[in-house]
């Protein structure tokens, strides 16, 4: 790979600066950093740093507000609705996270429905955010319809992730964050980069076939939900994705399925849409809420090393928990550096210029 | 198919009469057997009355407790751990659930995760006691060892299901409940019953290949996490067995993962159990908790109406919501009666002759 490599450090003092020009505060720029460069750093590349360029192109538009008004529309003791005035997901996401938060601490649990809103980076640092206070984190969020429900030839949802984090004593947390489609678009998108093929069971053409074209969502085709087909349990991931767009959207008056807004600032909004902006659900129960917090994270110390000591199948060194992999990545990139591929470096280019910025 | 038909009502006063037999109240017996029932109705075979003897054999050995004194082991405003005294989870489950919709109507959301439970029928009934009450519902459970993570050769991980009920206006609401598996395992007892093999992706042996064997779980083998495989994603339907593995036996103190206890009596207890029994995790949501309830419901029935109308692929007739097939089914059985498997009849005529009961 020809990959430039760049530290974690210049990525920050990058994207703060876009962010910075883009007119949010100073607390608002850095928190949308942090957020977004979590997606590079856990190896979710698709999510990170090669998404500044997009946020940008809605700012354009007028379709991202950079200095919202986020504002509580209804609450009880234990939920919230929250609007988030157009702002950045990467700033409305965490702030709803601390409302749900706090909202636990009181009352046991939390749960923050999100409207009006933008993509909010990766689910994971959001559900993460629990940790530190002895909570697990929930996070999930709808997005732009590219994926057909079980036996539909349209796209109906988003690639909708569920991110789940759950603290531990001495282990390292169990942290699950993924879309709930078999594959996420980014991957499609590495495909697409270096013209590879798909495996079948990612993608079908616009008649429901099985495709094996990294760029059949183009040609009207849709990605597939968790288990490919019916035979396979696709219906159980259709279930899953609709679930999200439902805490996400409808339960907070955000547009939801294939009103759903899209990210790319030059495709026009869905017309008739029936809410705001994209939707975020996040929740926060605390652990002694249920029992005595070392009791659980003794327990869960025992889960996470039965699980990573599992007897691995043929030709696998190893078994993992959720999270694992990604905690490593962070790890080596946070030492080692993060590569980013000739476009994404094109990108960043071009927005310093735009913003009269180094890169 | 040389299925007999029995009608709704001559399974429910079996049933009852059987529960009643083994000590239950009559108000236990009547919850035990709606519960039971509601799976025949929905055309879960594998988990109505086609387990009756189960229980049965667990109540014979002293593993379930037909007069359970259940109770609240700690509690929050929004939460609770219940303590079912190894009671039936399908008498469990619905007063853990009723709990749950008691703290939604006071802080906007309940959570109860149970322990020293069993198994406790279809997660979908728990979940739908809400729908009446204007909730969302959700109802999980942790459940015997059947299934491998990704890349591991060792059963550690249950079926574990889950079941989300959402309410709607004129529409029929959105009900999923499913295994996080490519496959329950009640499919593979048919393709046993059947003498048929099962399609690739269901299963793996005892080293790690995929496997076509209906039977090969007893030779070591395991049903595999929703994805099958982790290029389609297995690993996020292990995430997903692992969030109930978690909500439902860490955090109320239940047993879990390769330690929670098996269905069949037969079956020795697990040595060194780390918790109590079996766990669940019941959930409510009150819809007005979060926006007026008829915005809400309006929404919903754009939203089932846009996906019950979403354009069908080749060879299909029409797309399905979740919850679509089993309420056709229901229908469909309360009408013309549930038809039972030889193996069935013969199970229920013994425990007619047990307890000096009619079949």
């Amino acid at each position: 790979m020809s990959d430039k490599i760049y530290s974690y450090q210049q990525l920050y003092a990058f994207a703060l600066n876009v962010f910075l020009k883009m007119g949010c505060s100073n607390e608002d720029a850095s928190l949308a950093t942090s957020v977004l460069l979590s997606a590079d750093l856990r190896g979710i590349d698709s999510h990170g740093i090669a998404r500044l360029i997009g946020y940008v192109r809605l700012w354009e538009v007028g379709r991202i507000n950079a200095t919202p008004n986020i504002h509580i529309v209804h609450e009880t003791p234990s939920t919230a609705v929250l609007d988030g005035d157009k702002g950045l997901g990467l700033v409305v996401a965490p702030k709803a996270m601390q409302i749900a938060i706090e909202k636990a601490k009181n009352v046991g649990t939390g749960w923050v429905s999100v409207k009006n809103s933008n993509h909010f980076g990766i689910a994971g640092y959001h559900a993460m955010m629990a940790l530190s206070q002895d909570m697990i984190g929930m996070a999930m969020t709808n997005a732009t319809a590219l994926v057909a429900p079980t036996y539909a030839a349209e796209k109906m949802l988003g690639t909708n992730p569920i991110a789940m984090a759950v603290p531990a004593g001495n282990e390292a947390p169990f942290v699950a964050d993924f879309a709930t489609t078999t594959a996420a678009n980014g991957k499609l998108e590495i495909a697409q980069r270096n013209n590879q093929s798909i495996p079948t069971g990612w993608a079908q053409d616009a008649k429901g076939n099985a495709s094996n074209n990294a760029h059949i969502l183009k040609e009207g085709g849709a990605l597939l939900p968790l288990g490919s087909e019916k035979e396979l349990g696709s219906h159980k991931g259709y279930a899953l994705g609709s679930m999200v767009d439902i805490f996400s959207g409808v339960l907070s008056g955000a547009s939801f399925g294939p009103w759903a807004p899209p990210f790319p600032a030059y495709v026009p909004m869905p017309e008739n849409m029936p809410g705001e902006g994209l939707g975020h659900f996040l929740g926060a129960m605390r652990i002694d809420a249920f029992r005595p917090a070392n009791d659980f994270k003794n327990n869960m110390d025992l889960w996470l090393k039965r699980f990573r000591n599992a007897k691995p199948i043929n030709g696998q060194e190893r078994v993992y928990v959720a999270g694992d992999l990604e905690r490593i990545m962070e790890g080596e990139r946070m030492l080692n550096g993060i590569p980013l591929v000739k476009d994404v470096v094109k990108d960043l280019t071009q927005l310093a210029e735009k913003f009269a910025l180094v890169f």
